[in-house]
């Protein structure tokens, strides 16, 4: 039986994460929640024309209760790409009926931070700013290379479309967590790029590059899913990506 | 005190891991130990035209014996860049003296490997086919990625100067430690390309690359000598790359 | 005022070139004319959800004539995306009317080659089985190239999402135009790669790399776009898109 | 019959290229010119212990008069890569007997450049700040992708060892001829990559990528090889690298 699942948001992220959520196999789209009355009722299924049997219906926090979403569909995981003050509207209720929590909201405020954490000491909250499988392997991959060769140069080439303002995100938390500064961060701004993060290891004889390339907004849906995977039997407790990548990086699962 | 190293092996791998030990502050390049008796009572500083302190002078097989060179000029470490059958010559005499063993050969027989097997029951022993860091790198975290990410498709390009012939062993070895067939590596030969190694993982909506460039042959020597720190306070046994590399991939190492 | 446009086809392609037209102030998409009559009298703007004035009406070859629809909705050019078999069904119409054709069709047999030519003594004519500028771009650069390192060694890498079969048309074009064989051509086939060629020119101590990387299919709509602004003025001819490039790699428009 | 030439200087790239010409079949070291005294008489295949029968002796400018030196040992093209201020000491000799000057010192002042224009009125003269094949045709190719597409997104990024300091000549030189700032231009300074040079365009839809990757000095040998061949047959005039190029990029040498 597929697991139900209920989105928050549905703006640009949205709507690409619903898409991939609708063609997952293992996977319900129950319901879309979002703010705005736009496109309120329509099935998502058939926003997309695609066939499907799956409810995927939209709701407007206008003129439905969370309240009333939760208790007449029920789902297992509540996935939040919306915006970070809309946590207040939901987390005690999904928290009341055990309802997971996977959050990608970018920017929360420490009311946030700290309301997840409170709700972590009985359910189970997930919180990523970045939700891709890819980035968050870099992330700790690069950390590993660190502590194995500290002296190495580090370098961060983040490329994106021109339009796209400021340093990356991404970039900057990489940069953060390899205690490097903002100069070692260099911005290509060029074209439509979706997406490049390029982290050179430059050793006095050889250079390693770990690269993550997006190709679309559907990697957020797949990243999500794969947290939910992960979920599915964990306890009680705040869980963050690296928490639920590191049990592979350890010795027994990788040697023969 | 600088810890002293023996080296045999005088070709060109050789020569570029003498250079790089000669300028390590932490080593001292005691003796050159060779076949060939070109070049033979050279001092290798002199060779490279350096100033050095280091005496360094280069003993051929045909005029010195192991022993002799093991009682006049104590090393702590052998490392081995010669040729497969040369560790028939060297390898009791040095395990009687509690040397540790540091080789790079390439393609042992059966019968070098029982060897070294042999004689790790009491002493240090370290063999890798390939001893650059970066690869030994890159061949663990693509395990992890395969670990975490069992679908993604996995290609793997190698790029190489012209003559080079064969498949490189380096990405052979990465193919078969990821299960992948030869069918996915796939050979680049151009100009003068001193090797590059590309592992693709390609998701539905990103791509991770991992990318190892070889600068120069040096890289052996920096691997060389980061496997005889690694090993400095090892008890005996039979070590690989892998083995030395695993323990940095561990959770405590990596969070705050 | 717009350039208006006539666009064949609404496959997949066709309707990122349809949103491509719809965005550019140059042109104005007049209609779409394709053989299915799903979405038939739907306006473009309109399926996409975008605010336009551009008419864009799609009509069905099997309820409305190409006839009646050139004189009714007259235009300056035709763009064919649609499939080889099509332009016998409006070439002659299109050309008694002097309206210009911009075919992007990949494989045509040699009766609609021979129909292009011969339309071409009096029409302008234009037929390109790819449309990027980039791709076109880099052909042409990787002749001159060639042209100037007449020894340097070709390899050429493309990648592409994992359902492709076979070898890509475009890098089979580029092989064919350097006059290097299909063996140096390798072909990468992971996830959700859009598409990426890589024409390496290695020389014994140095690289040159010349990479197009697709984001998505409005680059061809783009293409079009270039294509049709640069035959505006064009007399009569058939021309190709390295026709179209070749003025610019002329020395007076390049030095100071 | 082997191209006689005279190398001026022998410092670390000077030495590259010495070697270089010593394994060109087209081409013989007739001898090495320098400032200092170090390693004077010694012959230079002797110095890089290679077996060959060309004289290529070192001579110091401490003891030997160039007059002497072109009037003893004819050579048919003096390269130059010495330092600025030489050029004074050996540019009318030279010009004197009709030798060709192949100069690719970096920074002249203005006093050099005037005189190398004095001299081309009789004598073929040729400077260029670098003298590798591959910039240069990425120079004229990305001039040529911006007159095509003058939209287009371009940054440049450069990667070179740690220690280089100062962003890297070649990319200034590549964002000036394209009108483009210096904040376009990204340095990373990472470990012993040797050079690579990379020119983004971006656009809507696509990347096009144009790369060079320095593999030794020994490329600029190679260039300055190049330049000779390309001007055997060129009547007196000053020509730059990208006047060798550009006969290149014409419409007959590249249409079938």
């Amino acid at each position: 039986m597929k697991t139900k699942v209920g989105l928050l948001g549905f703006g640009r992220t949205g709507k690409n994460v619903a898409n991939l959520i609708l063609q997952d196999q293992n996977y319900q789209l129950e319901w879309v929640f979002r703010k705005s009355k736009v496109l309120e009722k329509r099935s998502v299924p058939d926003f997309f024309g695609i066939q499907s049997e799956e409810p995927g219906h939209i709701y407007s926090a206008k003129t439905t209760s969370i309240d009333f979403l939760l208790d007449a569909y029920p789902v297992e995981f509540i996935i939040d790409f919306s915006a970070p003050e809309v946590l207040h509207t939901y987390a005690y209720e999904a928290a009341k009926r055990n309802v997971k929590i996977i959050s990608a909201i970018s920017h929360y405020s420490e009311s946030e931070i700290n309301l997840l954490h409170d709700l972590s000491a009985d359910n189970v909250i997930f919180w990523s700013p970045n939700i891709t499988l890819g980035v968050n392997f870099l992330l700790l991959a690069s950390k590993y290379l660190k502590e194995i060769a500290p002296s190495a140069d580090i370098e961060i080439i983040e490329e994106h479309f021109k339009k796209k303002s400021g340093i990356s995100g991404t970039a900057l938390k990489i940069a953060e967590s390899l205690h490097i500064g903002k100069s070692n961060v260099l911005s290509v701004r060029a074209g439509g790029i979706v997406g490049k993060h390029e982290i050179i290891f430059g050793f006095p004889y050889q250079t390693v590059r770990l690269t993550h390339e997006s190709i679309s907004r559907e990697a957020f849906g797949n990243g999500a899913l794969f947290v939910a995977q992960e979920l599915k039997d964990k306890i009680a407790g705040f869980y963050t990506f690296e928490d639920l990548l590191l049990p592979y990086f350890s010795k027994k699962s990788i040697t023969k």
